[in-house]
């Protein structure tokens, strides 16, 4: 395999990239065959790790009940931030949809493993944090793999960790840092959600670049 | 453009992040062309973003100054890091290079600013962190994109952030999450310069994955 990416490599990259949506509505319910799961878990493996750590795990979700629970979690906590709204951007916000995790044929929990390797990590030195942003790094990995295989994904980051950790049993150590929603779509939206529906604008790159220092804001 | 990856752009999506690495040692003093950069930092720009915060701002060093600083940064914070350890493994860590901050033509700090979009973040409410896993979603999008372009990228993260905000004159509300090396390079390395010198071995996929709750370790 030649070492260069060329121009119609590039872009292909590109349209993965511009064409990956969190997805929550547009689930199908055809299920993901083994091989592909596994090469998308195999390219979020490939992740950059902070020394070579590879913290993550990899929960791979199937079973109804697990969903049902999971789902009842989600209800209690976005209830909970709904009522931190008040008014019009309360409708607007009990209007979205911000999950498909029974909709979605796998869920997948990803965990970070504090203190694989052992005591001293490379690079971890610093910033004790840079494991659990090396398994952010596997994540975007993962649904950018999904989404070169034609899956879509959906992050769920409205639940309470502590009672996902107990029902799925994972030990004390380990953080999960995100619970995913994966499977075939009926089509991938031109905008993401939040944009299409008018709760945030898409903001300009060129509002978020600054030349050698913090520019004053 | 069609929704659909075909067979052939999936190939070159995996190309490329197989063929990513954390680079230190191969850069070529050879700039970047505008029009690449902005490339790059426009697919970080297009990452997932928890509520569609778009959290991230990216300072681009260029100056020989600026860089000299942070390297002097980070050969203090690496000085302590090589002292928590002893032996055989002092001597292996200090002869690793971890950085390439003068030799890359560019440098890279992207920051997460925790109050963008006011209060409430749809999607924050049961995890704070939300926003900075966020920012490192963009940063692993320029990663690949960086790839993508034939352009190495290394995180140097033995650093001490409060002196590098202080220096760059970043607002005490905003968090620098890394920083980060750019340019072209020699070449890519066929694997991570930490399995290749033996500092960790690669694990199996198989070894990181579990079926429906955590497998007992």
């Amino acid at each position: 395999m030649s070492q260069i990416i060329s121009e119609s490599e590039r872009a292909a990259f590109y349209k993965t990239v511009y064409s990956r949506r969190d997805v929550r509505r547009e689930f199908l319910p055809k299920a993901i065959p083994k091989a592909v799961l596994s090469r998308i878990l195999t390219a979020a493996h490939h992740a950059p790790s902070v020394g070579f750590m590879q913290p993550w795990d990899f929960i791979v979700i199937e079973s109804d009940r697990t969903k049902a629970f999971v789902k009842q979690l989600f209800t209690e906590a976005n209830q909970a931030a709904a009522d931190m709204l008040t008014g019009e951007r309360k409708k607007q916000y009990k209007r979205l949809k911000l999950e498909g995790i029974q909709e979605a044929p796998l869920n997948i929990c990803v965990t970070c493993d504090r203190s694989r390797t052992g005591d001293f990590v490379l690079g971890r030195t610093s910033n004790l944090d840079m494991d659990l942003y090396s398994t952010v790094c596997a994540i975007q990995n993962l649904w950018l793999a999904a989404r070169a295989e034609n899956i879509g994904m959906g992050w769920v980051s409205i639940l309470d960790e502590n009672k996902l950790k107990q029902h799925l049993n994972i030990p004390e150590r380990i953080i999960p840092v995100a619970y995913l929603c994966l499977g075939y779509v009926s089509q991938f939206h031109e905008k993401p959600d939040l944009e299409r529906t008018g709760w945030l604008a898409r903001r300009q790159v060129d509002q978020h670049l600054h030349s050698e220092k913090w520019q004053k804001d």
